[in-house]
């Protein structure tokens, strides 16, 4: 199916995508757990600002080769996109993922905003989320703002043999 | 081992272990889940004191045939206590924890505030964490007022064909 939306994504088992201030030392970096293979499957992501500055330390766009949507609402970011690297508003990226016709799927990165606003919009089509085996007490939600019970379909897990275990989902449309 | 500690748990992929207003229609109830299975290696379940007002409109005490610790701060309620069924301090849970000798595991029901307590203090040995296919976007959190990130050992899953997926995990003491 083309034009999936994919949320993939990392977190603690009590929900954290970050623990306090931040904190991603409890993240396993020590291979791809699978992503080289999903990044394979889309040729679009679509990511917040905050994600985005965070991610272009160690690598602007991104994801090289793919069009990085980088959600803003500072509408001076707008003129320096290019091919590439696609400063937007959240509603020009809801045309887009209406009307465009993407040859591959969208990957949603984050951050938590944007995956409120995809899931509040019924957008998101997959969830893939990989549990990393730690409680981090605080943090920053993977789920947050989301204003109506989503039901999902689980199609299945990874193991790897860190402890971290990646569990597979479509979201089932309301 | 004998006297191991496991908390033994369900809850939403975003990580609630009840819905607004205690809303407990998404648990799949169908069947136990291994739940019958769990029980044979436990002799004794430790519970707060709004589980088991909770718990025992559906049997009183909650488990047969175990010894139920309820654990309240209503000292009142303490003479009421019976072989089956023991009101009792969080001060009394410890030293028993500590102190006694139990033949068998000892069941953690919850809920939040005594699930936090038992891994501040370190005395939770085992958790299992049964996902369902949901997420509910608000309600009752499972793990709440960690005070500090406990780091876990990932021993395996249970799938389900409904998509209920039990995490399996070993607590790392500090």
């Amino acid at each position: 199916m083309s034009k999936k939306i994919v949320l993939y994504i990392a977190c603690s088992l009590d929900g954290f995508i970050a623990g306090k201030d931040h904190d991603l030392s409890w993240l396993f970096m020590d291979q791809s757990y699978g992503f080289e293979e999903f990044e394979k499957e889309f040729s679009t992501a679509i990511m917040g600002r905050k994600t985005y500055d965070f991610s272009k330390q160690y690598s602007n766009p991104p994801f090289k080769g793919k069009r990085n949507f980088v959600i803003t609402s500072q509408r001076n970011l707008y003129s320096e996109s290019n091919n590439e690297l696609i400063f937007c508003s959240i509603d020009d990226i809801m045309n887009f993922v209406k009307n465009d016709e993407p040859d591959e799927g969208i990957f949603l990165v984050g951050g938590v905003k944007l995956i409120a606003d995809f899931l509040n919009l019924n957008l998101l089509d997959e969830i893939v989320v990989a549990f990393h085996p730690v409680i981090l007490g605080e943090g920053i939600p993977l789920f947050h703002g989301i204003k109506n019970k989503v039901k999902l379909e689980y199609n299945g897990c990874e193991e790897y043999s860190t402890g971290l275990i990646k569990l597979k989902y479509t979201v089932k449309k309301s």
